[in-house]
């Protein structure tokens, strides 16, 4: 979709979707863990991109460390900021994250590129080694499925991604992938998450 | 490899192996967390079938849970009983692992069907179906692989098995598999979790 019906579409739906999905208390136990063990490791300050609400921006801080939120959705930054006032949050598109070159230690995307169409992904992957210093790495989650294709998320239209495919477009933007989870539940979409390290 | 060929593999190198992978502390984050939570939601006693070292035994009874280690290696089951003396093991194989019908509200078998012979995984998944009650839990952790297939395990020959594959199994024994997580990193083989229901 559009970076603008995309914004349209959580714009409309943001107070609704922040009583969802807004809270880590009501994030899956595993993600947690994964995200701060990414965390852990990190060495220099942290975007999350596309925080939506910002409660993993607020968890990251919580953790101790050095982050942002940004965000294309307006309405998202400003309840984020009311939210948790003690984090930084701001608007900003993929297109240009407003970070100066290789100044973070790592990036957070979770499920922030899964409206994006299939070949927006790559300038955005881009943008992102550009933002994160060589040795720095990215942690994606997204929709896992057996091929790039579309389905009717509840807000937006969304994509599944094989972690395969997603692997390929990361080593295109200079990324190493280093960890690929995968996690199927009732009841849940399929889940996948990468960690990659920007190498070149 | 039959029974007695792993019993004796590892016979001779517990202490080599218990020094390497005899401590909770050096698992992965991720798998004290998936197990951890699978025991959070027993009802019932569990089983660690294969407990090997008994440091997952222990971990679950340091959880508060009920908990039994069972192992084919006599040299594991003295040594564990040493180790964590509030613990109690045995020594038992998955032909018949001496707990009486649907005693159980879970096993626990980390890492313990990947030496079984592809043909012989179907009858421990029988026995373990037979000791756990209606509506209790497996949970499995074994090497993920596109095919069922050998490869040259340190200890002694070892297979990798498919997810997919896995489930057919676990669906024949009567169970309904309920989370399948799997995870890809450098210097690690790849890993597959499962968690099935025992539903009929």
């Amino acid at each position: 979709m559009s970076t603008a019906e995309v914004r349209e579409a959580y714009t409309g739906r943001a107070d609704e979707y922040i009583s969802l999905l807004g809270s880590v208390a009501d994030m899956h136990e595993l993600d947690r863990e994964l995200i701060s063990r990414w965390a852990g490791r990190l060495d220099g300050p942290a975007l999350d991109a596309g925080c939506g609400p910002g409660h993993w921006t607020d968890h990251l801080r919580r953790l101790g460390h050095d982050v942002e939120g940004v965000d294309l959705v307006p309405a998202f930054v400003a309840r984020a900021s009311e939210r948790f006032p003690e984090v930084p949050f701001r608007v900003a598109s993929f297109d240009d994250l407003g970070v100066a070159d290789a100044a973070l230690g790592g990036v957070l995307a979770w499920y922030s590129l899964i409206h994006l169409e299939p070949d927006r992904v790559a300038p955005a992957l881009d943008e992102f080694a550009r933002c994160i210093a060589p040795g720095g790495t990215l942690l994606l989650g997204f929709f896992d499925g057996a091929r790039v294709e579309p389905f009717p998320h509840k807000v937006v239209t969304a994509y599944f991604w094989p972690p395969s495919a997603m692997t390929e477009r990361l080593e295109a933007a200079g990324f190493t992938v280093e960890e690929v989870h995968t996690r199927a539940e009732p009841g849940s979409r399929p889940h996948a998450a990468v960690v990659a390290r920007r190498t070149n």
